[in-house]
């Protein structure tokens, strides 16, 4: 069958989350640096269609952890450090999003769809 | 509402299409690279979960008309240069997506989802 | 042989651009969110070591010709859209390089090598 | 002052190391598709200019290790799990380049520069 309307929504919701996580992943990142890489990630993703707000918090007391005993002073960014909500409005359907962490594995949600 | 399992299908098809175009956009790529590329992209994105296939088609006529008569012999992948399609499984949903060009921009469709 | 300390600062002066280039073309950008980005490239090498200074200038005039007349109202960061300058600091050698379009293509530079 | 040939070689060799690293750092990978991956890195970085000759071994043991015990059968390709040879021909001279792990960080070295 074609799809409905909220299930394209959903779609787009996942476009926007695989564009962040794969975009981004593998940019150096400090504590110093992570607000300005948080303010970037969430515009460059609104730019997207239907893309009506990003919240991205990369945890700095997580990348603080990472780096202590290591021997440079910044790493690269993961899923283990970041922590995103989208909402995606779509012909008038609304998808709420989210990712953090699940044990040992980044995990992309649908927490909620508004028809 | 919590999402349907044909919605969690849906989010999960626009992930991989996020992932493809994000991770490799900007590889440098000729026509003589072309195939590689595209056997590892389709590897590389098959082992996300529930992707059961992805096929990509480097354009290599459309890469040879873009690099006639420019300085360098190679340009950037960019969504006008490939074409995809991919299978989702989830929890008994199949949701079929493609992406190919629609005018300038490199649309990503849902073409089919079965419950 | 084996290489010079000035060599060896033009070997990490290159890193630090492939790394800019390839980390961040595909961005989606906007003349809104060009700010936001130019300061999260910057941040991030930054990070990288032996870099002192990074300045990322996002064309904001080049962007908005290029979606005058699109059908979206933003495009993927690529070289046509930036320019950069950066300096490089490595055990006493000083590197200034740039990366500017030359014609149709985005040249990277050495500017001097101070030993 | 200017930078010298043997200054640029070793600026070119960067580049490629830089693009190669951040191009495909956080590529979903596996033991099944690792050699899909080496096959299309090498071909994409030896289109960029004066790249003689790039060899990626992706470490399929490591990466073994690394997903034993884990919810996932694939993770995401980072410095740890590659290794990286290229040589880089610049009107005359020639650099010999390597990525390997050096305790916990992927260095980057010119091993051999021919003027």
């Amino acid at each position: 069958m074609e799809p409905t309307t909220p299930q394209e929504a959903c779609f787009e919701a996942g476009i926007k989350f695989g564009t962040l996580y794969h975009q981004f992943a593998g940019t150096p990142v400090s504590p110093a640096s992570a607000a300005s890489l948080e303010t970037a990630m969430e515009a460059a993703i609104e730019n997207q269609p239907f893309c009506e707000s990003v919240t991205v918090d990369v945890r700095e007391e997580e990348l603080a952890a990472e780096l202590d005993g290591r021997s440079a002073d910044y790493t690269e960014l993961t899923g283990r450090f970041m922590e995103v909500e989208m909402r995606i409005d779509y012909e008038g359907s609304t998808v709420r999003t989210s990712m953090s962490m699940e044990g040992d594995y980044p995990r992309m949600r649908v927490e909620e769809v508004v028809e």
